[in-house]
């Protein structure tokens, strides 16, 4: 008997190629691979990454980073955390378990960590490169390592996340300005005597711009499945999606069908320049016009109702964080950090 | 110690109230209440509503269905289900436990419901009042009752969901294009010797319209929480926000704030009118301008870092769909329908 739909379903070979290819391309520009565990939340895939070569995982939230201790002892927080009494009893129980660095972009949050310095703690300082996100300008990098020094807290380097690159013709642009401001930052430091043996920066769309020249490790995620994003940015081919929502057709009407997968396993991420709430992996004309909670409506294509189809979400990391397990050939996967945000 | 950031908190005594004043509202309206539970996806919600006088629950899923039957014996799955075997299975055992109405919208799918007839499964006809997602026109219910009585599957009325409510001065509108083709679809069924004992509307930004002339009930959900979405459609006030999700500052800079509730908390659904990522109750000049899946961007706010806010989700029904549990003042409640996709 067949497995209902909706349902996220995990093509291992493409999986596994991908991340492969990934590591040959970092292992040939000379950069350390840290791949992003918030796509895949998975200990199967993290498994999968470090047998690969990666050399530690890097995480969004402290309870992640709990989850993914299980198979790795390097753990990157890519987050300004803002440590309170409970934060800092379970950052300091995880330092038990693995090498864990956080990411810093304040005198304050620095400060907060000094209660862990003797636990091994390090810290990584978050640059702004373009995102206009969390980070700091290049200038305020040597005042925060500063305190970091006052507080005894290791600093083991710089970080930024090239957010822009996430839109057409700028994967580029963005990772020269990933670059140049990692470059800054980096003299910056060793300018004012603080060693940078880290400088971290990479997403899947800026990632193959990454020259070694100045970054040391590069942090893509969303690599491993892909997603309608990347195809539609052009970072991957469609045969690089190895994550997709089986769905079915359940409507059919004159100028559309109506499939049972909605914005509850799709998620409902739409950038600007997105074509649609996602794609048919196998009918890349079709159009996803509107998506409710279980429904996905599309326009150029026609099939019966019953008809199975493979949705690919526009971003797959919402996708994956809204299931509990990944159907692959031979079972499922679990989605062992879903909801993990804290 | 406090529970960490970021969490979904539930004020029990507005739920409540928002509980008994739909509930009010319908009585006085002579309509029948049977509030869609999607929204909530908790039993503790729902024996809250049908103890305040609910019919019953409206679901979308069958697996929802299997979930709320734990508390409720009237069901209504408002979705074209397509029946597979697998599903027909899960349905069969699933009316051992509870009255079940699915909805149709086509000959095709009625049919595939005749195993289920004897098991005392009713179906009631989805009309599409002018949301073009699903339902059929009026002139197609007949054909439909018609198939349903070859199949000895019993038709207990029709339904429909004003989807297009949900935008600024158009809830009167879809409110009067549902009763109007709710009403056609009754007449031309009764003419064809249906009787039409159910006649099924309403969503949170409509129902206020809805009208026993016509309507015998109706079926919003968002009321229970409430959302900024209906904040802004102005259905709601934001004194009837009863769900919000706690974030803490964690950066400050000079042009923003960034909180730690992202897309993976608080959901990414924007409409096109909407004036950002969600709100924040006790700051309604405040705009998040951005959303990633950790961060919010917030700007025409200010405050130190570690500051607790709440946010109101754009649209609370994928927000809870994102949480395992919701946090009210003596504990916690389960999402008991988490994920329920299938």
């Amino acid at each position: 008997m067949s497995r209902p739909t909706p349902h996220v379903a995990v093509d291992r070979d493409v999986l596994e190629d991908n991340i492969h290819a990934m590591q040959r391309a970092a292992d040939a520009a000379r950069l350390a691979l840290r791949p992003h565990a918030k796509t895949h939340k998975s200990l199967q895939v993290a498994r999968l990454q470090l047998a690969a070569g990666a050399v530690g995982l890097t995480v969004a939230t402290v309870s992640e980073a709990e989850v993914f201790a299980e198979v790795c002892d390097d753990l990157f927080v890519a987050y300004p955390l803002w440590m309170d009494d409970e934060r800092t009893g379970r950052l300091r129980r995880l330092l038990d378990r693995a090498g864990v660095t956080v990411g810093v972009d304040s005198v304050d949050s620095v400060r907060r960590l000094a209660p862990l310095a003797g636990a091994g703690l390090r810290v990584r300082i978050e640059v702004d490169s373009g995102h206009h996100r969390s980070g700091v300008p290049v200038g305020e990098v040597l005042a925060i390592a500063t305190a970091a020094a006052e507080a005894d807290v290791a600093v083991d380097g710089v970080f930024t996340f090239p957010g822009h690159s996430y839109s057409p013709d700028s994967r580029a642009s963005a990772a020269a300005d990933e670059q140049r401001e990692l470059g800054a930052a980096r003299d910056a430091l060793e300018a004012g005597g603080v060693p940078c043996a880290a400088v971290s920066g990479g997403s899947t769309p800026s990632v193959a711009y990454a020259r070694a020249e100045v970054l040391t490790e590069v942090r893509p995620g969303v690599y491993v499945f892909g997603d309608a994003q990347q195809w539609e940015l052009g970072t991957i081919a469609p045969q690089q999606v190895a994550l997709t929502v089986v769905a079915t057709v359940v409507g059919r009407y004159p100028d559309r069908v109506v499939l049972d997968a909605g914005s509850k396993v799709l998620g409902a991420d739409r950038s600007s320049w997105a074509t649609g709430h996602g794609r048919l992996l196998d009918h890349p004309d079709a159009v996803i016009t509107a998506l409710s909670e279980h429904h996905a409506t599309v326009t150029g294509f026609d099939a019966p109702r019953g008809t199975r189809v493979r949705v690919v979400p526009n971003h797959v990391c919402t996708a994956v964080n809204l299931a509990d397990e990944l159907v692959v050939a031979d079972g499922t996967w679990r989605v062992d950090a879903r909801g993990a945000n804290t």
